[in-house]
């Protein structure tokens, strides 16, 4: 986040250049007062018109600087944005949810075509981590007791930091709105001196880390108000993202809606360990809704308060992180972003997995492997290969317990997106809930207590983690505590020799170790955005009259592999089409008959706007045209045999160009758009 | 729910003989009293011991007769319960949620095993009817504002009545304790007279009908009180079910987590309307999480706080409910249990599903195409047909509003077990949702408010649903209304010719009109709970010392499809393994390697306990045998073809008996246990 050299340069250039444009304006008004000859003042404004021609151009090549210097400037992005967005609701991919009763911010439906590609989506990601890696998949509530997720820190921590309009109350997160000014200001202040566009951009680089106070301070500093309204602004304060409730009819269970799927594996882990014949490693993995109570959700699909996520944990022992299929992937070459890259001021570099893992810039195989195989899952499904990158978290990102953490980061019209969080968590989850041990020594308590040993003894035994874990330090350092027994109505004295209370651990060959953990966390929703405007083009119709949308879905996501269209509204034409249709939901393959009498290049587009693959012609009742979205290109094929050629190349068993060359192409231009 | 003739008579014939007793007994002490003779005493007293044991006899009848009369006592089902649960807990098929913390009732994991079931049982759901039926299915949030809910009626009808332990607080579902007193006097008081008898069983037939007071009269009426404690109960009232929460920060906005899927369909009939090109009929589906926050859940897996529902909401025009494909599964026979055979203390009897909408018995053809489809899917799953049967609502069990309702029945051990609902839900759902249109008529409005008209616009169409109805009806009776105006601060008057207010209806051919609604719903958890008890079995091991358990699972749901078993442990077999996975992975069954040392029977057993379809053993390096699961018959393939015969078998284009014959078998019986 440094600021870019020629950026630099060009800010220093345009302040130097508005100092002379002041002085010569000085100039020229001094010579104006003082009665100078014509000829001089003309002169002299000459002059300071050359000047500020010269600020004119230094400022083009600032602006153009800031917002990226390509032609792909800010407007195209917000326009290609609204083509796709504009698309995908108009077809339902998405609709806002409750949009009858005008929406709730950051809740969507997956309308029949985002439906189908989500399906599609999770299914791969079953088959490409679950079944390939022999995973132990596991299926968790999303009703989760405080308990839970105040031992996982989540209760504590699992806050943003809000601002509220000191006059109507409206909610803001502060760090977008210290962000948007910061970013704002860069843009637009072209004036700016170095200095202070260097002040800005220190603090974008290090938003993160702000706290409350130091949030209030800047927000104060720059004199940042309510943005609707211009009120002034509250103190920053932390807001817990998660969703509460209350489990059971007492009100007495607090509970929250799950803010990640990740605890659900951690409190199992004793028993998929056992599952799993008491052997490390192995993974677990969990596909679930999420929720989060964002304060105020933008960006559309990519901040939602509900969401699916996909989390796997790779539970591996501290001093192996070897990974014995490491070798499969150690080929791959793609962008990886390292810590020294980003801190330098470089960009992502196409690097080699296996030396990245070798020169120790991905801490260890595992992790990498993990790397490697995020990437394969996402580039199959559609994603651009050149904007995607591995980012490695900065120091000052990651958890003070984690050991090294990557993003797949996808780049879309919103900037580089974190998709995937490919994390080493070091052994913290686990220890967070290890469960503690409390064993009351009978013996003592018996001659201490006698009668009312059974009371002290169940007291202690249902002690909760806080209770139990104040006890034992109070011990060790006291030697004694004092201890409310409620059955029998008093304070009695427990001993150290009464009590031992311990945290469990995993033994494995007579060694104690709390297992580490690789957890990649896929966010569902963020990735299939990307891949809808990755695979989102326009093209011109045949008349040339008007841009036609195309999503270039690979067969493995599209919503449904191929459409079939009786040429023209005829019986036998309409009796083929069910034929076909029932040999390929023979074959599996999802589809649909459009028997609407529009004309075929209409139906065209309706399909490529769907991202459908495939389309067949019933033009004849012996033979059909298959068509494919892409190249538009098409070829003759038997009825019989269609629905094998359309399995085979949405399965991917042959490519189109494969079964072109075994089909005459069809060149009968009129059917086609 | 009306006694039983036998049990009546029984009854009646147990309250006779104790009168008789009585007396003899009476008749016996008057004798001894009076001094008579031995004879005569001891003559009498045999007298009142025949008298005895006619006594004790009828009770054993009645026993028997209320017990069910078969050797499946409900001490066997227990029995039969904790096998069943011991293996699926014990195997990992489910988790007590939270367990290291004591757990949540209620809440339940499905670990390894259990969730690949579900992730079947749901790919089979999605295959048999969203995509051979067409159907949109959309995918819908969880958290769900409660202007939504509202509309739906789920605010103020979605409740349980429940009573409070005055002293203790404890919350109970009050007709759960009403229930289980009726029962268990009538089960454990054989003495009680018939007419006693039938006014408890009345209870129960009546039971879902009882208003807060008379459940509440009940409970005084026979002492009812806390089960735990025995302290008295609090009168009964209504409790919500609903999760609630709140959404964004500001606190405002209550919401709650969705208590069943329809709703997110309902709201969006518009598009998906739009979506299937304005045509009825149409069908929409959605999986997905559902939320009920019970007031103290029994009954383990089948009620829950927390399960995955299946919905499908079939929207049709109210005056043609045929279905063009009803011919496909009009032949189907199976249990039937209407209306009138319940409410004449019949039983279930099979029926002919197209007789049965011929008979008028089933109201419509699209209401009884779903109930043929349901009875495949469940069948087809494994569910035993002979325990599975339709039972139509009852009057007083339907909703004013539904036409017909059946729910498919699947008997367990916790009884007849509700498993999918099938409701012609007439047009309700979706004129709860039908949106109020607010049209001003600007010119009135110009007229009568000059330069505040924007602002009385405004208001106006921001009314609510409610508001707006009410205005509706005061201008329809009176001709005006007063309307307070927060922007300008004041109020003015409305008059009928400035706004028109209407609920938006659906047209098609110029006739105007709200669907139908058919919803088949399937409470995925509560299937699969029945499918894990009918596919349960034990058989002897081989040495006869222990019982084996198998779940009988069909390919199509079984957790994974085979594993692969190398006879010793020696490199060369264990290669050959690889080879054969390598292979099961290209043609996409799921499998499992075990190379651990243990016995090729225990081995076997293990696998039969999750329900593996098939077992590879490698004993030797160019064949191998598969083992049958159910039958452990075995024949010998070559490497290269196992993967093939795994994939025919588990797919379902061969029987195992097909294959038997096409293969040698192996006698070998050493291997087997």
């Amino acid at each position: 986040m440094a600021m870019d050299a020629s950026e630099e340069t060009l800010r220093r250039a345009m302040s130097d250049k508005q100092a002379a444009v002041d002085a010569q304006g000085n100039t020229v008004r001094d010579l104006k007062a003082s009665g100078a000859a014509k000829a001089d003042i003309d002169a002299a404004v000459e002059a300071l018109n050359a000047l500020k021609l010269e600020k004119s151009s230094i400022e083009k090549q600032l602006q153009a600087t800031i917002t990226g210097g390509s032609d792909v400037g800010t407007l195209s992005r917000d326009a290609f944005r609204q083509a796709v967005g504009n698309t995908l609701e108009r077809r339902l991919f998405y609709i806002p949810s409750f949009k009858i009763y005008r929406g709730v911010a950051g809740l969507y439906d997956y309308g029949p075509p985002g439906c189908a590609v989500k399906a599609n989506v999770l299914a791969f990601w079953r088959q490409h981590f679950v079944l390939e890696e022999n995973m132990l998949e596991v299926d968790c509530p999303c009703v989760t007791p405080e308990v839970v997720l105040k031992a996982s820190g989540h209760v504590e921590k699992f806050t943003d930091l809000m601002v509220k309009d000191e006059k109507t109350g409206t909610c803001y997160r502060a760090d977008h709105l210290l962000k948007d000014f910061c970013k704002e200001k860069l843009e637009k202040d072209l004036n700016m001196d170095a200095e202070k566009a260097a002040e800005l951009k220190q603090i974008l680089a290090i938003l993160d880390d702000l706290s409350a106070e130091e949030l209030g301070a800047k927000i104060k500093k720059y004199g940042i108000v309510a943005p609707d309204t211009k009120n002034p602004l509250s103190d920053p304060y932390p807001f817990n993202l998660m969703f509460q409730t209350s489990i059971g009819p007492s009100g007495l269970i607090p509970g929250y809606m799950r803010p990640e799927t990740a605890q659900g594996i951690f409190v199992n882990f004793k028993d998929l360990y056992y599952f799993n014949g008491n052997k490390l490693p192995f993974a677990a993995a969990q596909i679930g809704q999420a929720f989060r109570n964002e304060i105020s959700p933008r960006q559309g699909l990519l901040r939602v308060r509900e969401f699916t996520l996909a989390e796997i944990e790779h539970f591996v022992d501290p001093e192996d992180k070897s990974h014995p299929k490491f070798g499969d992937i150690a080929h791959l070459e793609f962008l990886m972003f390292p810590r020294t890259e980003q801190t330098s001021g470089q960009s992502a570099k196409r690097m080699c997995l296996g030396d990245a893992v070798y020169e120790g810039i991905v801490n260890n195989q595992t992790l990498g492997y993990f790397i490697g195989r995020v990437y394969l899952f996402l580039t199959q499904l559609g994603i651009d290969k050149e904007r995607l990158r591995f980012r490695q978290h900065l120091a000052n990102e990651m958890a003070h317990y984690a050991a090294d953490c990557w993003d797949a980061e996808i780049e879309c019209s919103y900037g580089w997106i974190e998709c995937v969080g490919i994390a080493d968590r070091s052994a913290y989850d686990l220890r967070a809930h290890s469960k503690v041990v409390i064993a009351p020594v009978k013996k003592e308590l018996g001659l201490a207590f006698k009668g009312n040993q059974k009371n002290v003894v169940e007291a202690l035994e249902v002690m909760d983690e806080k209770e139990a874990m104040e006890m034992k330090s109070i011990l060790e350092s006291k030697g004694e505590v004092e201890f409310h027994v409620c059955t029998l109505g008093k304070v009695v004295t427990i001993k150290k020799s009464m009590v031992t209370i311990s945290k469990e651990k995993k033994k494995e060959h007579q060694r104690t170790f709390t297992p580490s953990v690789i957890e990649p966390s896929f966010g569902i929703g963020r990735i299939i955005y990307c891949l809808f405007e990755h695979s989102f083009y326009t093209r011109p119709s045949k008349a040339g009259d008007e841009q036609l949308n195309v999503f270039r879905f690979p067969s493995l996501v599209a919503p449904i592999k191929c459409t079939v269209f009786p040429l023209v509204q005829n019986q036998q034409y309409e009796e083929v089409a069910k034929q076909i249709s029932l040999s390929l939901t023979a074959a599996g393959i999802s589809h649909k008959i459009d028997i609407t009498g529009t004309s075929i290049g209409k139906r065209y587009a309706r399909t490529d706007e769907l991202g459908v693959p495939l389309a067949i012609t019933v033009d004849s009742t012996s033979s059909v045209t298959i068509r494919e979205r892409d190249s538009k290109d098409q070829i003759r094929v038997s009825v019989e045999a269609v629905a094998s050629v359309v399995k085979e190349v949405t399965d991917g068993s042959s490519t189109w160009t494969d079964v072109s060359w075994r089909f005459p192409a069809h060149s009968h231009v009129s059917i086609d758009e």
